[in-house]
């Protein structure tokens, strides 16, 4: 069964655009910070991983699809959950929710991410280290 | 006959991050960049549409994906090309290359990015101006 | 007796540059974010002060000192402190501390920021609502 | 006699914030971008320096004034100017400005940048490399 992994994110001044909203780009930002504390729920540290194993997670592929805009001090929920795993990438389902007081629930964003693994200095592709693969599932 | 709009783009510290390449995050904003000047170059200012007609572009839908990495004091061409105009979105296709001294260029990524129009204060959708329009066909 | 306010911040890629450290810039949204917090504690919440009073603050003046880096993954504290309460501007000292596991904290760096209140329209300053002085002292 | 560096930068939605203005911190990117221009144009490009000396610049202190805010569309031009070239430091003086069509220029922001030089791997202080001081001066 296939969970999914919640963490909150408040927007900041900083997230914002003249356009009186959070700026569409920086949800790439808000899925990453959630699959990085997905990961790391896992037991999976990437400064950790690599120092010792040479290698990190690259971003090959993103679809992003906006649905409807957040704004300054909103406490958004993000969700990080896994679609294939494979021995080369991951592709995940990423989601931006919005709640409101009166218990309504927003879809803001949604996203397809895929993530290879390469080697720290040479950049080229590589397997997935077994230990991540097997924390994974 | 469909033209490609090139806008230029030097990769800076800020668009680092620590695995040593550009923050594949920050594609969005080139690309962005490119649209604007493109705009811009066909006679469309968005902070004058903005203050006159109430209205502003909101982008509804990113597909990027990376091949290459780029790193800083990189020289970048960002282009923009128009693939659908329709009344209520814009479909473009927008790429980044890097040119090699010996004259080889490499695509970095490839995004394709709809674009609605909405009005500035209620954020509905709208149709896109006549002017617009017809700035880009 | 002066308080200090303590905000933890993760460090994600997001917040990274090629040097392999947090790019110097993005401690002032890190301050800010803790700014924010703080006020939020004090009961001040910002997108509503903008809606129902029609002001904001702006930052006027910042000065910060880097003493030592801090690298993708750490989890640091950010603190707020205000040094001065005037009817125009506010001053805060801010720092923000890493702590290593054998207990040891190390200051990464240390700002001052001067917050002036304006007019969300015209961005003239204003002086700062009386509620939000009485929350402050 | 000091010369002093310009660099125009244009205003994106990513420099805007909901203020409708520029966000502050974004001023540090665009003095680091002149910088950065005022270093290619004397012949020093930052990438190979790190290549080559296996060291780099870090910014140890900054100070920023904000007077004027800057809008989406604006084109600013951006300056740099050393005040002072020690073996270990520098320290700069950086302004950013607004032409307006009749010819008024606008201080928008205005800042002492202190730089030191850092061994890329261990991060430790070290001298700036000649050559840099001798194209500085």
């Amino acid at each position: 069964m296939k969970q999914i992994f919640t963490f909150p994110i408040r927007i900041y001044w900083e997230d914002t655009d003249a356009g009186g909203i959070v700026f569409y780009a920086n949800y790439l930002k808000f899925f990453e910070r959630a699959r990085t504390e997905w990961l790391r729920a896992l037991g999976i540290g990437q400064q950790d991983l690599k120092t010792q194993s040479g290698g990190m997670f690259v971003v090959s592929e993103t679809q992003v699809k906006h649905f409807a805009p957040a704004r300054l001090d909103d406490l958004i929920d993000v969700t990080a959950q896994s679609l294939e795993i494979g021995r080369a990438t991951l592709l995940l389902q990423q989601q931006a929710w919005l709640s409101s007081p009166g218990g309504v629930r927003t879809l803001l964003a949604q996203a397809s991410i895929r993530i290879g693994w390469v080697d720290s200095h040479t950049l080229k592709p590589g397997r997935i280290p077994a230990t991540i693969l097997k924390a994974l599932q």
